[in-house]
């Protein structure tokens, strides 16, 4: 019979290439996938042939799973078929609730492991070259949801709008206005901004600005969720905040092409 | 001649298998490969045949080349053969001082790219089963190293004391005495802690205790840097500290093996 397993496994932030090769190998080894709306679904090529592979998220008029029927089937489906691979966008044990699911798993005698992710609270500001930690601007960075499990604000952005860490928002755009107006009350309305949606993907839009101008810019350009807010003087580092005369030889290689023809004009 | 360019790689945190299908690919068309001391050797092994491999970091005796030194490499050895990889443990943005190698590229006319890692201080917690988030228990994650430029504590420590976030404080290990002491005077004396040196390699190693003893606990196992620090209630979700019933049905299944055998008990 089969030995039930649950891999809680990382997708990464959206480009397919940013997975690990642990995860890559792990879900070959699948007898089952469990996928979330935020995993890319090029990653399904890795499975095994006849893999189950099912969608957990929400789909045209369809209802996602809740957590709870996600648990049980985690359970059901690692007793009848074995080895259940979790496969969750970022890093599963980042604001993925991964922590439940295993919960469920451990509760049920199921055996758990981990495979890390790249979470998108780093690499999406990374992909667009802004460095969460640098020295003299940024000894420390903080990533939060923003929000409490009752929906309120949490009380911890107070402190990380007073301290000199980078602060990252992860799934906040419903509550940008409300948050900048936190760093605004601390002294910070010049504070450089960035918002990203759907970042390290071709689908990826940005705007960048302050803390006292960020929210409106997102809006007129239509930004929304999936997206990472960063707050922080890191932010300068961004290609289109320094001078015009290094502007061109930067930037992330993958999005903005044609780097050769300019580099030939230096 | 040759199109300099300076790829910023993430190495992931020990673990070999923990490396971007990304960073693999971009090692095999380095021209140069230049790795930091916290890279794991064996991803030398993706690097293309006549590519060119220098050691930046301490050896037997010999001086690590300082930070300048490294800066002045990058830009020769563009210029001279091309593609340089800079490889680097864990994320290169995240206190890497890939920003400072990022600006000396810029400011020689150099084009640059990012390849984000696998960070040791997500995913060395998450190794040993932690979530860096958990409803109910943590919101939010910060990450510092504790101090400043100047070698002093963090002012950023103390806000993050006094915050509901789990902080995860990087190569600390000199200031740990110190570090514990400010959580304590935030009446964090018996806040879950655990400290994991070479997180994800054969060699790693961990303690877990409370902000009252862990120094103590951590100096008796004779623990040192390099070593992650986790203070924070999902600390309680380390296998270790569950109720015995489940203890055996859980943990990374690469470091303890005979989980097949402990499940036909069940």
């Amino acid at each position: 019979m089969a030995n039930p397993l649950l891999s809680l496994v990382g997708a990464g932030p959206g480009d397919p290439e940013l997975i690990t090769v642990k995860a890559m190998r792990t879900i070959g080894q699948a007898n089952v996938i469990l996928y979330d709306a935020l995993a890319n679904k090029a990653l399904l090529e890795y499975a095994a042939p006849g893999a189950i592979i099912r969608f957990t998220g929400k789909r045209y008029g369809c209802h996602a799973l809740s957590q709870q029927e996600i648990n049980r089937l985690i359970v059901s489906d690692a007793r009848a078929y074995g080895h259940v691979v979790r496969l969750k966008g970022g890093d599963p044990f980042i604001f993925g609730r991964a922590a439940e699911e295993m919960a469920a798993a451990r509760n049920a005698g199921i055996a758990v492991q981990v495979v890390q992710g790249i979470s998108s609270a780093l690499a999406v500001p990374a992909g667009q070259m802004i460095p969460l930690t640098c020295r003299g601007l940024a000894e420390s960075f903080w990533v939060t949801t923003g929000t409490t499990r009752s929906g309120g604000i949490s009380a911890d952005i107070q402190l990380a709008a007073r301290s000199s860490a980078t602060v990252v928002i992860l799934m906040a755009m419903s509550r940008l206005e409300d948050i900048m107006d936190i760093f605004a009350a601390c002294g910070k309305n010049n504070t450089p901004a960035a918002i990203i949606q759907e970042g390290t993907t071709e689908r990826e839009k940005m705007v960048t600005g302050t803390v006292r101008n960020i929210a409106l810019k997102a809006r007129y350009e239509g930004l929304s969720n999936p997206a990472v807010i960063i707050i922080g003087e890191v932010v300068r580092l961004h290609p289109s905040m320094l001078p015009a005369t290094i502007q061109h030889v930067t930037g992330n290689m993958e999005h903005n092409t044609p780097h050769e023809e300019e580099q030939t004009r230096l």
